[in-house]
Parts: C-alpha cells; sequence; structure tokens
C-alpha cells in the first residue's frame, strides 16, 4: 500500500487552511526558510487532473502568496514551480529568492554556489514570521 | 545596457506565436528534449506582473500545453516552473518526465542520476514531431 506523503502529512507549517487547499511554509528547505507551498488537499497528480475553475482557484492562490511575499521580502525573484516526480499531489511552491542565498541564480535544486549566510538567514526569519501572519490575516 | 535573452531571442522553436505570448519547443536542453516553454511577449519580471485576466489566459495556455503533452507522450510526470533567475522574463516550462530520464524523479536541474538512454531519446524525438503538430493545430 502506498501512502502519499501529503495525505498523511501537512507538509510544512499549515498558516492558512480552506477547504480546498491549505497554505503551508516547509521545514524541509533550510538553505530556502522562504519556501511555501500551497498544496491541492485532494490527491489529484497532475495540474490538469484539476478542472478550469479549480486551477483558477488554486493560481490565484499562489498569485496572491507571491504578492504579500513581494511586500514583505523583497526578494531578488520569486519562483514558482508544480513538479510533484517524488509526490504526485499537486503542490505548488512559491520561493523567494535573494541574490545573497546559496543557490542564485541557479535553482534551489542544483548545487549549491556559496555558503549559506547565517546572518542573512537570521534577518530573513525575523521577516518571515511577520509574512506568515501577513497569511493567516489575509484569509482570515 | 542590459539585454533580455527572451526579449532578443525566441528562447527555441516557435510553435504558436499569439499577440500576448508564444510556445516553443527548447533546443537547450538536450536530456530534456521534451521541454516546452509558453513565454509572455511583454518583457514583465514577475507572475504577478501580469493582471489577474492575463495570468488567467496565460495559465490556461499552460494547461492546454499539459494536456496535449499528456495525450501525446503519457509522461511519467509533468513539471511546470516559473524561475527566471538568470532571465527575468516570465515565462513557463513545462516539461514532461519519464522514469527513464536521466534525472528522474529528481529535477531537471539536480544532478543526473543515469545516463541519457538513446534508444528511448529517439523514440520521444518521433512523438515529439507529432506533439509539436497538436500544438500547431490546436492554436491554428
Amino acid at each position: 500500500m502506498t501512502v502519499c506523503a501529503l495525505c498523511q502529512d501537512e507538509g510544512g507549517v499549515v498558516l492558512v487552511r480552506q477547504a480546498e487547499w491549505r497554505l503551508v511554509r516547509a521545514l524541509d528547505t533550510p538553505a530556502f526558510p522562504a519556501t511555501y507551498r500551497v498544496i491541492w488537499n485532494d490527491h489529484l497528480a497532475e495540474w490538469t487532473d484539476l478542472d478550469l475553475e479549480q486551477r483558477r482557484r488554486c493560481m490565484d492562490v499562489v498569485a496572491q502568496v507571491e504578492r504579500l511575499m513581494r511586500e514583505h521580502l523583497a526578494p531578488t525573484k520569486v519562483n514558482l514551480a508544480s513538479l510533484g516526480n517524488v509526490v504526485a499531489h499537486v503542490h505548488w511552491h512559491v520561493m523567494a529568492r535573494f541574490d545573497w542565498d546559496s543557490h542564485f541564480p541557479a535553482p534551489v535544486w542544483a548545487a549549491p554556489l556559496r555558503a549559506i549566510d547565517d546572518v542573512q538567514q537570521a534577518e530573513l526569519a525575523v521577516r518571515l514570521s511577520v509574512l506568515d501572519q501577513a497569511f493567516k490575516a489575509h484569509w482570515a
């Protein structure tokens, strides 16, 4: 029996829970603490397993996550990705990238280009707690 | 003067060209020949630089690309990504992944896990030429 990790577990710290989706902050990407995930609650594998209206609602959430992320973190770039090769359950990674991060401009999945900057990461952690609250407030 | 690569160049073989966007097949990812890109023609950096209706139209194209890709290639998984760390001009990667490809289930940007399978790649190339035509026909 195969158990889906995103059916069994939350996939991070749950910030917002709605009937169709949940927004979590990932805890399993320490080099990229500003990694949020919009997870579709139903177990569907591919983006086009969602119907048109579901995709629109899901992507409107992704856009709002990006918008608040830009407002609160002013990242160098936002990265969006829905891969699901390991966990084939629709989830969007919304990641704030910074020119000082360990991999920039390479993707987070590539080899690191430099060490993690502990000072920058500590400052970012403070802003993430504010951003978490902004997400909660937006969908309250 | 900085020149944007996706303003200066097409970004691949152009299959469909519309006023707002173009669909290209990438030529710069030989390990992943089933890499298509939906490129927003205007030079905008972030997904939320597009307005709501633009995002919906763009994502409807991405979904249609995925749908035809699934129909013609039956991939193990489709990967969607909008990163733009190097070229900050909105473009969606729509990539068909196969359990036999050199990186699966790792992301295409990670280290390879096995050699490229030339036999599978040759067979895939035939199906890609059919898929290319399906894209052209859909938006004709």
